[in-house]
This record gives structure tokens, C-alpha cells and sequence, in this order.
């Protein structure tokens, strides 16, 4: 690779950990209008687990906001990990990590929700990333999964 | 931006992993002079969860000795994510990030901290970075918070 | 730095992050064989921990084989940080990084193993990175280690 296309794929990849950290930062705040606006106006988010789908912005905070009660009381946290990139084209990349996932309670007790391994499709427009859709499975033993 | 621009920019976010890398070790390892030395002559940690703020090399030494006996028995880690890599200047970076920490006892047994999320303002002197200050967050519930 | 040269070290960083994103996702499926392809031929693992050493592809299928039996029932995961790569040469890297390992079950409950420390010796063959050595330390408390 020339020097050039060197120093765009590596910016690809810090981009694309520089927009987790934002969308992140958004998910764990509970900012559930701040973390749908990280989505494409249509993206989609398949809880492929539960065989639950949800599409489009709207829907997506309906259903965030639907499950808010859930974080009552506790402080979540994701922790991601073995990102890889994949430039599908000029503007679209596939996107595949692991997350685990915290809830830290007031006085401090930390407990973990089950493991997971997401396959997101990100697209850049004007030159900032969105999620068009993200796939979430939930980690199962080999064997039976 | 230009090829060169670009490069960097990717070359700072790496410069910032590989200084967390360093600093998370002597943190970890309970070298108290080694940590002290990554921050600069007046370097500040304010525990802001807990109004208590560290002014000064000698102080943070002092500090983190008298802090030992909390690890007595325990390795500690720190495992850091979504870390956030903003230029004010040339030689200062605004870095946030979140972090876990675990506490592993001789016979393997894990258990945790809270969590924190963590504001540093980093410099750089004679092209080497130094933590300037660092603002510590306990994790609390989004309601609590 | 030339942007140039800038670019190269960028380059490598990032390649070891993929590196490990992949094998990472071997390891965890379970996949000893494909594990055992991102090794030399002559590949090392060295749990210095427990005095253990295995040499060699056959060496390493046979003894992860034998090992399966300890997942059986759970989902594994390793969540890596810290990464530090020293380019010894050309197409030679040395790579430390600390891991922590979870083990989820079908219902979902998250337990840990022992923290650990892990030092590599990587080598580029053809383009392509591959484990020469690993070496494995788990944490032990910094008075007792």
C-alpha cells in the first residue's frame, strides 16, 4: 500500500473507535434521543436473540425509552472489545465487535448482564458516521449454540 | 484533510493508547514513583466523587503510599474504554475515557470495583506525554446523578 | 517522524488490533484449529503461571483439545487492553497487553477467571501476522508475585 492509503484505512479505524466512544458515552447516559440520533433516519436494531427488530428512529425510542425502567437505580457501562473493519465501499463499513456489559448499583456492587458479540452497518454522510443497522447476538455456549 | 494531516491525527490517537498503556502498568503494579513520574511536576488527580484533590508529584506519591494496604493481597487492573482524544493545542490533549477496575486475590478469585469515567488533560514535553490533571467520576445511576 | 513513517507505525498498531480481533474470535468459538493457524508452524505457549509449555501446531491442537472439556457449557470471552507493540525489526513485533476472561453461561451468568498478563513475539511471514510465542502470567498480588 502507498503511504497514502496506509494513513486512510487507519484513519478509518480510529474514526469508527472515535464514534463508539461518542455513541457509547450516549447509550450508558441513558440519552436515548442523543444515542437514536447516531442511527440513519431508517437504521434498525435486531435483538437477533429474541427475535426482535426494531426500525427506524422512532421506533427505536420508543422502544429505548420502553426500557429505561430497567436501569432504575444502576449505572450501565459497555465494555467493547476486537473491533474489526471492513470497508465495504467508500462510505460503508462493516463493523463487528464483542460487548460486556456493566450495571454498577449506588453503593457501588457491580453485576454483568450476559456477554455479546455485534455486527453493526455504518455509513458515513456529510462525513460523519451513523449506524444504518446493528445485528446483537448473545454470546451462547458453543455447543449449543 | 491532507494525507499528512491525517496521519497525524491517527499518530496522536495512537501516542495516547501507548501512554495509558504504559501508565495502566505502573498503576498496576503498585509502582507509586514510576506513576508519579507520568504525570507532570504539578500534576493534579481530583478524586471529584469524593471531594479530594492531589496537588503536586509529591503529594500523589505521598498519597498512593498511604493507599497501599487497600491492594495489600490484590492484583489490580485497570481496563480502560472508549477513550475520547481531543486537541486543544499542539502539546495538550483533552483525553476522557471509562474504566474497571478488578481485584484478583492469590487464589484467582475476581472481584470489582465501580466504575469511574475519567477526564485527563494531557501535555507534551520534549515530544513525551504527562498527565497534567485527572478528574475522577464514580459511576451513579443516571437518576441519581 | 516523516508523515511517511508516521503512517507505517500507525499501520502496525492497528494491524496487531486486528490481528487479535481475529484470533480472539477463534480462541472464543472454540475453533482450535483455526486458532492454531494464526501460530508458526513452530508457534510457543508458554503458561509460565504453571510451568506448562507446549510447542508446536500439533502440540497446541492437541492441548487446547484436551482442554475443551473446561468450556463445555459456558461462553467464553477474552477482553484485552493495553497493548503495547515494539517493532523489533521489520516483520518482527513484541506485544504485551493484559487479558480478562469471562465465562457466560447458557442462562447468562457472568463468572471470571484469574486476571492475566500476556507477553507475544509476532512475526509478519508473506504479509500476514502470526504468533511466534506467547507467554502467559497470571496476576498475582504485587507483594506476593
Amino acid at each position: 500500500m502507498s503511504p497514502v492509503s496506509v494513513a486512510a484505512n487507519v484513519a478509518v479505524y480510529i474514526e469508527v473507535q472515535t464514534f463508539y466512544a461518542q455513541q457509547m458515552r450516549l447509550l450508558d447516559s441513558l440519552d436515548v434521543e442523543g444515542y437514536a440520533q447516531t442511527f440513519t433516519e431508517d437504521g434498525v436494531t435486531d435483538h437477533a436473540h429474541r427475535g426482535e427488530k426494531v426500525e427506524g428512529r422512532a421506533a427505536l425510542i420508543a422502544g429505548a425509552s420502553a426500557a429505561l425502567p430497567r436501569y432504575k437505580g444502576v449505572a450501565v457501562r459497555h465494555w467493547n472489545d476486537h473491533y474489526l473493519v471492513e470497508e465495504v465501499d467508500e462510505n460503508t463499513l462493516n463493523v463487528s465487535y464483542a460487548s460486556l456489559v456493566t450495571r454498577t448499583t449506588a453503593e457501588g456492587v457491580v453485576s454483568f448482564e450476559p456477554t455479546f458479540s455485534i455486527e453493526d452497518v455504518l455509513v458515513r454522510i456529510d462525513g460523519k458516521l451513523y449506524t444504518k443497522s446493528r445485528t446483537i447476538h448473545r454470546d451462547l455456549p458453543v455447543q449449543a449454540a
